[in-house]
């Protein structure tokens, strides 16, 4: 069986690329629902609505293990998900999320102060929040919404970032953090240009905690490990073959990708 | 009975405002479908699909006169939807676009050489090159995508848009045009920034174009003007009540504005 990922847009595709160049034997299937995003902006019950179909879709083309490589989705619907996938009832489904990997990267490397980077919903659903506290109740955090990133990643704005960074990272700088959480997973392709704005602060970057993350679970679950295939598939699926998405694949993969085209209900 | 304006997002709230502004005395009913915003990724058939159940909607809700105030939807829909619903069987019952007043104020001001700055499926959809040639088919056009303008809008970025303004008319400005059409519904909220970066161009504002159009159509067709109340009422409907069409109703009417959220199927 194989290990789905699943996001709104190419975040996604940044986890998918970086999953596999860490663990390349297994088996990857990515589904992008870029017809419908991106979710940053939409209500809790949408968003719980979509990713419910997302992973329904997923388990049903023979993945055992979805990562929900989305930090609204995972803060939205993750929980819910869990819920309605009991282990105990579905012992060969299992859903991961990507802010508690994050989460106790930054725990493990702050020094009581962590910065959170993220959509405008991310930071209203203080998701990263919870999850700090909850694995250490006297951390100090801060979080700034950057609700402009994604789409200059989707729209080839690049090089129009570093001001925009600027005016987001300047509040974070006079409230003293120490590392900030990237908390959307299309912020690895802004990395440079936020450290740059930030040299002082460690970055956790979901590019590397998530694989790390994986690794680490896999190890310590063999019965899971147990069901997934291991012939460096690669399958790639989207609800709507947009532009961006086919030139961040260019990028990442260093080459065009076979994109499968479908739609979800 | 009620003027109705449908978008997919908060162009229409932009039109619709400027509506209410230049002709306060009737009764307006907006639709947003901001659940399956933004129309511009999407296939013919489904923004046809989604623009038929609006306009059905708002023909239900009282409307006689609906505007699709949406470049996308009234590129790939409004001449399908005005067949299905012809003045001859549905004397009380009429659709407009805003392709067309802009492509006549622009061909009534061009020295002959019209700019088209627009989304990507705009421009790729070539709407206004067709409704220009239509009405003047000596007319040289050159289009520019303009990606980043819509995302800016939507996410109070409107203080970055100088540098990535300067991006995309670059190329126009090289080509002489002397008229820029502003083709997208949420593009008058820029309309100072395009204005200082063509300081000699003539710009096409649809917020302009569509209200005076309106008043023009309305006063050639006393028959339609006839059936529309005039109580000055206003409704907003939208299918998912996000942050930035709160933000924007609030910015354009200077009061937070009651939302009434809906699905449509």
């Amino acid at each position: 069986m194989k290990i789905g990922v699943f996001d709104s847009g190419i975040g996604g595709l940044i986890i998918s690329h970086a999953l596999s160049d860490r663990l390349p034997e297994y088996d990857y299937m990515y589904f992008g629902d870029t017809a419908r995003a991106p979710y940053g902006n939409r209500s809790q019950e949408t968003i719980y609505e979509y990713s419910r179909q997302a992973v329904a879709f997923l388990f049903q083309q023979d993945c055992s293990l979805v990562i929900i490589a989305c930090n609204t989705a995972s803060a939205e619907a993750l929980r819910r998900l869990q819920q309605e996938w009991l282990p105990s009832h579905f012992p060969d489904r299992n859903i991961l999320g990507v802010l508690i990997p994050a989460a106790e990267s930054a725990v493990s490397k702050t020094h009581g102060h962590i910065g959170v980077l993220a959509t405008a919903s991310t930071v209203e659903s203080k998701a990263f929040e919870r999850e700090i506290h909850k694995l250490r109740p006297e951390m100090r955090i801060t979080q700034q919404a950057a609700p402009l990133l994604v789409p200059l990643i989707e729209n080839d704005g690049q090089r129009f970032a570093s001001p925009i960074i600027e005016a987001y990272v300047a509040p974070l700088r006079d409230t003293g953090i120490d590392t900030l959480v990237l908390g959307c997973t299309h912020y690895p392709l802004l990395k440079n240009e936020i450290q740059a704005a930030l040299p002082e602060v460690t970055l956790i970057c979901q590019d590397e905690t998530i694989p790390a993350s994986l690794a680490n679970y896999l190890e310590r679950h063999p019965e899971r490990q147990a069901t997934l295939s291991q012939n460096g598939g690669r399958r790639f699926c989207v609800t709507d073959l947009t532009r961006s998405v086919q030139q961040a694949a260019r990028m990442l993969y260093g080459q065009d990708v076979q994109f499968e085209v479908l739609t979800l209900e």
